[in-house]
């Protein structure tokens, strides 16, 4: 089965990444863009034949041991799909 | 209004940073985790005023110009939201 998750960084904690693409985009005429956010899209395949419990408590605890820095970022797990 | 678009990498594409992630996750006793590919989440915040043109069309020409690598990465623009 496959899993998606969302990391992305706290409202308030500055994104410097986020800021350099902004500036990037107004430069090539893109006046529009008042703010840009950077963050990451992880993508799992799961083999659930290897797996004890709950598929979203697992991905929880991956994102919490792993996959997010819970000081600085949040995070939030897609519907699995087959 | 918010726009959100995906970045992730082709499929065949390698990625070695998913690998790494996916390889620290069994490590931890993950052992369900068969594959993982990390791919980017950019939020933007679109200034309307400013705007010329529909957002979508917008959007996708800062994918193409600036946000993805047409060569390795595929992009996805969700639906913008007020």
């Amino acid at each position: 089965m496959k899993v998606a998750v969302h990391v992305t960084l706290k409202p308030g904690i500055l994104d410097p990444q986020g800021q350099a693409v902004a500036q990037a985009l107004r430069r090539l005429g893109f006046a529009e863009v008042a703010d840009v956010r950077v963050g990451k899209y992880i993508e799992m395949k799961i083999d659930s034949a290897h797996m004890q419990g709950d598929v979203r408590e697992r991905v929880e605890q991956m994102c919490r041991r792993l996959l997010a820095n819970p000081v600085l970022e949040d995070f939030s797990i897609e519907d699995p799909t087959p």
